[in-house]
């Protein structure tokens, strides 16, 4: 069989389809991750709560949000509204993804900067891994784990955890 | 028609022709976006305003330019070449991308870090819509908006709008 | 001869590996360089020295590396292990990708940020030159040139070199 054989060719082609589909996962995972600014610092719950899976699960020291409907609680709440008064910024970085299949993570650096008077502050500095699920609807958030860096263990296992090789040889043991 | 007839296979290839093309312009944008700060930085004016469509407009709170020259001015000025002979980084992160066609929008947050005597500070941070327009030269800026995050509405809208749906229907309204 | 005839398909199908391919060493390249933070924040001198090729070179205004033992020892040293316990966030933003066969190099501004009493610190803001090679075992890094963002030219330079058409031109003469 030749490389021009019709069979041939049709094989390559799925197996480019496939590869396209990986990198179009990446883009759009990636675009799910920087969707969760915008929507908390805009203070749009229905936007933010809309990124994630039914059973999705927010956890960080401040607090543990089970659910859209407790995400669109957190944006509505005195404390989120009133960093989004001051002028508040939460921001993606530096984003290492992981995707085997319809399952997905996504670790980074995330920096919240809030409006001071002759500057911005740097208020948090953290590590976050965000685990994503492909649904029919598209991608969605199923869990975030957000640790600050602040010398603990914690960070820095979830930061080590993005570095030992591909997302499958990571489950089912996410960092705690 | 088998999957592995000419005319399908040709048609198949067609379509992630396209698919590829939409993945090369995202990287091409990103690009675009992420040029600003090195240009500004090192005090190139010709590639700062290389990077605009002859009718691109720049606008902030601090100034409103218009065309490739106003940008290179801008380079040029007392003000910004104080800010280069301090130490200034202008970095975008976050971004969210939508293209449809040979437009583009590009929304991110930008942060300028000045440098002090013992460290950075933080001087600006702030909500960005990039807007970009394919010409035969290639992807080119025909509009910034930036919006610091002070609490206001302003950047607040900026940064909603780039959660609703896609590009296409987000125009002609873009925010102000 | 058609656009549906075997041979033309072939030609287009190897016209598009070739793409996909360029949009994967993109991602390849990008996630190598998001995995320095991970790695020397959380400690992990294996993993650190992992990301680097044999001869590769770590330069900046701190210290000059050469090759992954060297890379590991500073990891393990007591002024990086200092930060670890502090609390350390070393993030790559804005980065500007140019890929030439096997050899790529990625320009990036990093931020370390420290954990203090009330919020977080910057310490560092730098521009930053990855060069890139690939090996049979995947991308690694060859050389980093880090300069301090603090009003000198070596860091403007070096941004400016980023902007000045592709990578096969600015060889050999990487900034210094």
């Amino acid at each position: 069989m030749s490389e021009e054989d019709p069979a041939a060719l049709s094989k390559r082609l799925a197996s480019l389809e496939a590869r396209v589909r990986a990198l179009e996962d990446q883009a759009a995972v990636l675009r799910l991750v920087c969707s969760w600014g915008p929507a908390v610092d805009s203070g749009d719950s229905e936007a933010a709560s809309g990124l994630w899976d039914e059973r999705g699960v927010l956890e960080s020291d401040l607090s543990r949000l089970e659910g859209p409907a407790a995400v669109a609680a957190m944006v509505q709440s005195a404390g989120q509204q009133a960093l989004i008064r001051q002028g508040c910024a939460h921001v993606q970085t530096a984003p290492i993804v992981d995707i085997v299949g319809d399952d997905a993570v996504v670790t980074t650096y995330s920096q919240v900067f809030l409006h001071g008077e002759e500057a911005h502050e740097v208020w948090r500095v953290s590590a976050n891994r965000w685990e994503c699920r492909k649904t029919p609807a598209g991608w969605r958030l199923t869990r975030r784990v957000n640790r600050v860096i602040d010398g603990s263990s914690a960070p820095r296992e979830l930061l080590a955890n993005a570095l030992s090789g591909d997302a499958s040889e990571r489950r089912p043991g996410p960092p705690h």
